[in-house]
């Protein structure tokens, strides 16, 4: 990966450019961090021409190893105000790392009303008007770009919210089924939208095996690697077979499943959306438990979920959205939640922003409490054509909450508070708080030890400890979001001790470096620390480190307990 | 002024408390400042039980000085997030300062769904359950107070808006003419709605002419201070004829009239809306040119203004709201402008707030440009009823400019702009990203000495000096704001030296006291530094006080100016 795509769309021109020497070393999370963070302005508009929106797969992408198909994305949010760095699956990482690309770089906007197409190939990009697809949803998107350039092109796109430059809006990538995979958070789609650009085709002729330094190196360690994936109880079983899902149960019992918009912390219909349900489901109807987002996915912790007469409904059926649409917003049936996901999809939507937003609004009364048919008219309707009430919703949970003066909030930076209650699960809330991102579990998945006995076990409902579990698992996730690696990866290095040595081997046999665990480690600090940089000079300082008021004053059922870390506590986050 | 009333809507209690000896010397903004910053944390929610409400009238209100009526307000911010402290006429300020009362503080929040009003006395503060006055706008309010309790009462009431918890509400106050006075800027009327409070009415029973330590020494002060109100003029003449409208045509000859949501500073239409068309519509049709606020009003710059058929139509009638109507929105007829004016002050929104955010949405395409038929109905049907569109337009100008994903949003700290374009009127600029309320002009009002060449000549398109411009005038104006004096006092006081001296000599023989100009001065450092903290510590840094990014990047005629003020220099503000 030796080269840089420059594509700026004010003059509609594109440069390709060496590899600086600072960031050979970068991939992913990474290189994107790295790049909007010396690039864009921290206090510039994230739908302005002085944003960037910059796409590298990570450093292990593109080879052999398992898991390595993870995709980067980054750029200013529109949601949060922040840097962001989102993550997908997808077949664009693979297809980009054997073109040699290491990073596309979009920058500037066109002044007129022209919309675009990129079509990046071995020998640089084409910058094309684009009209026909205008409108459509993903899918349709996906399927034209198949008929028009071929199937084995990759293709990033957005739905209708992107092109609305909605903040709930994220970046669809196609995977190996035609499917849709997302670069979920922190409203990516509209920093897109707003340089008019509608999809990026990646033609995958001329793509070639990367080099490797150590051959024989790199397969025994990735040999070892595949088998801690395995052997690992939950991505080598518990994932596979129930998908995320898992975690509906799971999280009920340890009265962290915010029900209600946040009201409870147990939702007495948890049974009927949960992971063993949709089993049940998938296999009586002829869908497919297992399934991965990319080439070389080991854990195939997506499915193919059908419907009762054995039609496609969705995949990629995730936790969070199953949690928002049935505990937070109250919608029992599961079939109707996998429709609503599959919608989301289609529009090119975050599906935690959303349907968080969603219960918001129900709390407000914009809807009943779990009318999912209401709510898949309002996507369809109101959030696709962009009318009023579109508009007012496809802000997102924070502006949809303070349009109707609502105290109960559950955002963090702006963003949506994803599936576990921070009073009974406290790493989880070190981390929503502390976290550059805005409230996102993948930053640092403190649920793992709360709650799952991985990598050892801090009390979930006591504050001791969480501080430095969260910091941890942060600056792990981090130098795991720059290699392409599944942040599931993560179970295995935590217990398995194989694990983290075989991925720093990998790096070493790739690219013929003598790199140790402290260099990981090293890298993940400095990732962090160039991010929260960018958040202080964008003006997040640390008074924004914390969670929402209400959660200090409503007692959570069933532990009955509050968020009572001291801020100073929290502070120490940033001590290192 | 010896007690503090002290009203928990938690628990529905009332406590008399007599004053700190800290607060003793504070009034109006100091007083609330103080109190705010002294009892609200800076991250609570402005919506939520604890943010407090605090009224306080000025130290010299209630006396017979001239132009001594306003009324003092402050809370945190649903709209800015931080300090607020509005100010306003009517008649509460002069009635409870009489009744010996120095601020009402009203803290919690009740539980359930019932509304209350409280009826405010020499004795207390008796809580009443309100049903109705519900819904109804503020003239019926007053109407409605002033059948039921006596024409006599002080009349604090929310309209809808408020009711609504929408972050363009704000709060009313009954003028002597049961006519409506607002404190207007940064969502105040939610925090009051919030608290389930409709109105507040004050008896102003058992009210008694405030002692003075030196009666003749008064007396001869006021004299002297009435005088320089008189002979300024832009006191005695300008705005005594013209209102404050007439500075349309003065600002739009300087080329910084923001024109169609702030691309142009010059507006062809400005003679449709001029002051001085204003001027002879209300001769022409037996309005009143010249009209008070407030008891002791000398500089009368408000006015009865009438339609074609001599009916009534509006009173209060600012130039930043005809400006954001007229020029702003493009609406040139300047009975539309009067109409729509009135109906702002019926709903409870901030006139400024509001018809920036309309100019926002009109370039996003929700109504036609000019369309004043169209916001009527919008306000009418949408806004006053809370409808999905009302509450996407009843969160502010950000909210809008947001939900659409514009990059042209005038706001800082989410506060609209007001009607002066900082590219060529660079110390008006200085004021907006400095001041702790959020974009507002009469935080600093360096129009005056940038255009007016009052209190000397600074050049409006040169950076140099205008830092210490707007810090010697925001310092000046908290003092003020502190005494219950009009700013308006501020034209005089710049160029007439005799007008600062009564003053002090005014608050020196009320109170007994031996202060000086410097006294003054240093008053209005600790009211800046007070609010300042607080905002500091609500997580608005340094990074916040800076203009929107598009006056950097989009070139304003007629001088072809961008903002270019480092943001080194403006950080200077501070050193003080």
């Amino acid at each position: 990966m030796h080269k840089i795509y420059r594509v700026n769309m004010t003059d509609l021109s594109v440069k390709i450019e060496p590899v600086p020497e600072a960031w050979a070393g970068l991939g992913g999370r990474a290189l994107t961090s790295t790049i909007v963070a010396a690039e864009v302005p921290p206090t510039a508009h994230a739908l302005g021409p002085n944003n960037k929106l910059v796409f590298a797969p990570g450093l292990l992408s593109g080879t052999a190893a398992s898991n390595a198909g993870r995709f980067s994305c980054g750029a200013k949010s529109p949601l949060t105000g922040g840097i962001k760095e989102s993550s997908a699956g997808g077949t664009a990482s693979r297809i980009i790392a054997r073109l040699g690309i290491k990073a596309i770089v979009i920058e500037g906007q066109p002044a007129g009303d022209t919309w675009y197409s990129l079509v990046v190939s071995k020998d640089g990009v084409e910058i094309r008007p684009e009209t026909e697809t205008l409108g459509m949803g993903t899918f349709a998107v996906v399927e034209k770009v198949n008929e028009r350039l071929g199937e084995d092109f990759a293709v990033i796109t957005l739905g209708p919210a992107g092109e609305h430059l909605m903040a709930i809006s994220n970046i669809s990538v196609k995977d190996p089924e035609s499917k849709i995979r997302s670069f979920g958070r922190g409203g990516l789609g509209g920093v897109m939208g707003s340089k008019k650009i509608k999809f990026i085709a990646v033609d995958p002729t001329g793509g070639a095996a990367l080099k490797l330094a150590d051959p024989a190196k790199f397969k025994a360690a990735n040999l070892t690697f595949t088998k801690t994936l395995n052997d690992h109880p939950v991505s080598g079983q518990g994932l596979k077979k129930y998908g995320t899902a898992v975690l509906v149960n799971v999280i009920n019992e340890a009265g962290g499943l915010p029900t209600k918009n946040f009201t409870s912390g147990q939702c007495e219909n948890h049974d009927a959306f949960s992971g063993e349900t949709m089993y049940d489901n998938i296999v009586a109807r002829g869908g497919e438990p297992s399934h991965g987002c990319s080439i070389g996915c080991q854990i195939q912790c997506s499915q193919v979920y059908n419907d009762k007469d054995g039609k496609y409904l969705t995949s990629g059926f995730e936790y969070e959205t199953i949690w928002a649409l049935g505990a937070d917003g109250l919608i029992t049936d599961l079939d109707v939640i996998a429709e609503i996901d599959n919608v989301f999809d289609d529009l090119g939507v975050d599906s935690i922003e959303t349907p968080v937003m969603f219960a918001v609004a129900m709390e407000a009364g914009l809807l009943p409490w779990g009318d999912g048919k209401r709510m898949l008219q309002i996507l369809r309707e109101d959030i696709a054509k962009a009318t009023p009430l579109g508009r007012l919703l496809g802000g997102g949970t924070g502006h949809v909450g303070r349009a109707f003066g609502l105290t109960r909030i559950p955002v963090v930076k702006n963003q949506a508070i994803p599936a576990y209650d921070p009073r009974p699960i406290k790493g989880i809330g070190v981390t929503y708080a502390t976290t550059t991102q805005g409230a996102d579990h993948t930053a640092g998945y403190a649920i793992a030890t709360n709650i799952l006995n991985v990598g050892g076990k801090v009390d979930p409902l006591k504050n001791e400890g969480q501080v430095e579990l969260s910091r941890n698992l942060q600056i792990a996730t981090a130098a795991v979001d720059s290699t392409g690696l599944c942040l599931f990866i993560a179970f295995p290095a935590l217990d398995i001790p194989e694990c983290l040595g075989s991925v720093v081997d990998m790096l070493n046999a790739r690219y013929g470096l003598s790199l140790t665990g402290d260099d990981v480690v090293a890298l993940g600090k400095h990732v962090l620390k160039v991010e929260h940089a960018f958040n202080l000079a964008a003006g997040l300082g640390p008074e924004t480190d914390r969670l929402p008021e209400f959660f200090e004053l409503e007692p959570l059922a069933p532990h009955d307990v509050t968020w009572d870390m001291d801020q100073k506590e929290l502070a120490t986050f940033w001590n290192f």
